[in-house]
């Protein structure tokens, strides 16, 4: 293998064609026969790169059986980004010789079994308690508040929290989660744990270790963090005000439920997925800010899509530096590499290219409107699942374009990143300086 | 005056009062009464921007009087651009010590009054010639193709070839140019002058120089015509494609007519906002490919607006560099100062940043389709002048959001890349090197 991440990749498609293979057996339909292989496919690829979109009805179209491939296939694409892409970073930075706060281990170049068993398990520690307690609040509520059986309630608590930690945003509702729009004891929790799978582990593993002292953070877990929490304020604002008085959405409620509401759409687009309104409905600003929200996504080596905040953040300090004058790029008393400021140009144009280029193939593909074709695109780059209602009319090889893209949108990033980092070298001769007029 | 750009700014500020209140005389009007400030403003900035957005039909709401004084802002506001930003460069590279081909003299800090009147007679002296040479063709077929007489044709070919080559794209037609679609007598004049005037004068004034000796061309030079050349045919054959079978635009045509027409559409986003076709009815794939020329523009200081190829170029290329692991970005046999690799950064980001925005605005303000207005939003900001037929319907605020775009677009660019330049500075000490994870 030339290139660790290629195993990433492979691994994947292994996880998506055996999805695809069990969601076309009879008996993960309700109807009769299989699913058609495109269904299947389609589904699989959105339960695996944990983005959500959906051309069928999930509760009425899949069996219980099939609802519980989808459930395995959400589990084990949100464990299997995790867990590979902070591996993929141990091998990156061990080679650039940067210290990475995700081993306290030796200096060896390759990875030892001991380090990917202590990453298996801290994911696995971080997932399974925050899948359980967020379980544990759903079920409740669905018992007591819902008058479900505590069985029903149970396994409705538990899908429910496996999707929102994985940042799948699968729901066992034909609405998604429109029917809960004003219950915190349903969407807070939800939202939590969509947050917190967003974070990434590195992060997970830092605030963990270093639980009282935030000033030790490293850049990355600062970046992170601080990033996240702008982006939630932000959102919740520009969301509640622009549909406050939107009667197909935020109108008809209490101010508390719009608040509600609104901070449950600014958490969703980073890019868990579910949705509490329809997005049919909302006003075209709330429809673009929920679009670069998604492709800003959420944090690198977690269960969240996008090109991910630190590459966000990293342009945005590179901006600063320049309007202010300064050589060096700064940030949190570091000075970050240019090739870092140039890693995320890269991913981030690519990524820019990326959707452009689907949603033109998308236009001549469909007739639906730009703004809802657009906002298919991102969604599905990011791996994000929020729709405006298009995606089952989608036709076949619209179809597929969105399957390229959800698995483009959930790899390309992260093995771009660790290809161009592990790529990096020097010049025997620099040539002489040129420089042409911008702007 | 704290820095040369503000001379700039505040030189086309002046243009503008100036024009609009020209504008506002009745005698600027056919109807009765002078033209309400907003129209006034609008047509303007328009104007001096050399735009070719309009809210009202130029040959029948405008008397001669109003449509020479729209003239006199398109000659004001294309020389302008062409010295100012000039000039604006020769301080930049001087304060750099950087060897600008601009000018063989001296090595003062301050620009000397020789030099100045050297660039306006260089630029005095290419528009002219280009403008005369474009006006004769023009008159020679209005005369002898469609019947005018030779006063009317003068008059005809004069306007189109001042509006053509200062990449204005105001008409004499309530259609534009649709009536011309397939006279390649009127089209491909029309096109060479907008060529020529976007290129830029550093440019020309190489080209000139050099004449046989290409291989001799600065850096900024050869990026320039490359990508102007890249850009052309790429975007003719997409756009031929495209439209190819579209029974609205190209379809009813012969092909040598097929192909005419969308060179034309390929040259007119860059940035001289022409039209021979309706874009109220061309293919959605067309009008984001259209989006993407108008936002990449044409060459630096020249008449055309957009970010600039250089600005483009230079980005695709530190993605290239880092694709290829390289420390370096270079190309042409030189290596780019990373300082401007991040100002085309600033540049290109600020650019999005700005037509994010005003496209959720226009989408508060009015209830038009997000591709329309995106579409509008772009054409204001890389002063293209383009439209699919909105402009005329948007309600006040929305108009002067255009007009705000205008005016970004035309100065936003080259002055922020000089206040960048001349800002740049070292560092006494550096900080410590973190780097987080991307991607
Ligand atoms: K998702
Ligand atoms: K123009």
């Amino acid at each position: 293998m030339r290139h660790p991440a290629q195993a990433v990749v492979l691994a994947f498609l292994l996880a998506d064609v055996v999805g695809t293979a069990l969601l076309m057996l009879p008996p993960a339909r309700t109807g009769a026969g299989g699913a058609d292989p495109l269904t299947a496919l389609f589904t699989s690829t959105s339960a695996v790169c944990v983005t959500g979109l959906s051309t069928v009805d999930t509760p009425h179209y899949w069996s219980t059986f099939g609802q519980l491939v989808i459930l395995a296939l959400i589990q084990v694409g949100g464990f299997g980004i995790m867990t590979l892409a902070s591996l993929l970073t141990i091998v990156v930075w061990r080679r650039l010789g940067l210290r990475s706060r995700l081993t306290a281990a030796a200096e060896t170049k390759a990875l030892g079994p001991g380090e990917v068993r202590r990453v298996l398990k801290g994911v696995l520690l971080i997932t399974v308690s925050c899948e359980l307690v967020v379980a544990a609040c759903l079920t409740l509520r669905f018992a007591l508040g819902y008058d479900e059986g505590w069985g029903r309630a149970s396994y409705l608590g538990a899908f429910h929290a496996v999707s929102a930690f994985n940042n799948a945003g699968f729901a066992l509702y034909s609405d998604n989660l429109v029917g809960f729009v004003g219950d915190p004891w349903i969407c807070m929790p939800i939202a939590l744990a969509v947050i917190a799978g967003g974070l990434g582990f590195p992060v997970w593993l830092e605030v963990l270790r270093h639980r009282r002292r935030w000033r030790q953070w490293s850049l990355h877990t600062t970046m992170t963090v601080g990033a996240t929490a702008v982006l939630l304020v932000l959102g919740t604002v520009l969301i509640t005000v622009g549909e406050w008085n939107n009667p197909a959405t935020l109108g008809s409620m209490d101010a508390p439920g719009r608040v509600l509401a609104g901070f449950f759409h600014a958490v969703m687009p980073r890019t868990a997925g579910f949705n509490s309104i329809d997005y049919g409905d909302v006003a075209g600003g709330t429809l673009l800010i929920t679009c670069i929200l998604m492709f800003i996504g959420g944090g690198s080596a977690g269960t969240a899509g996008g090109i991910k905040v630190t590459t966000f953040v990293l342009l945005f300090w590179a901006i600063l530096a320049e309007v202010r004058g300064e050589r060096d790029v700064e940030a949190h008393g570091r000075r970050i590499d240019e090739r870092a400021v140039r890693q995320a140009l890269t991913v981030a144009l690519l990524s820019v290219g990326a959707v452009s280029t689907a949603t033109v193939v998308l236009t001549e593909l469909t007739e639906h409107a730009l703004d809802a074709i657009f906002f298919e695109v991102v969604s599905a780059f990011a791996t994000v699942g929020l729709s405006t209602g298009i995606t089952a009319d989608l036709p076949g090889p619209a179809q597929l374009v969105l399957v390229a893209l959800m698995f483009l949108g959930r790899l390309g990033p992260v093995t771009l990143v660790s290809a161009l980092a592990l790529r990096e070298r020097g010049h025997l001769y620099r040539l002489p300086e040129g420089r042409p007029l911008i702007g």
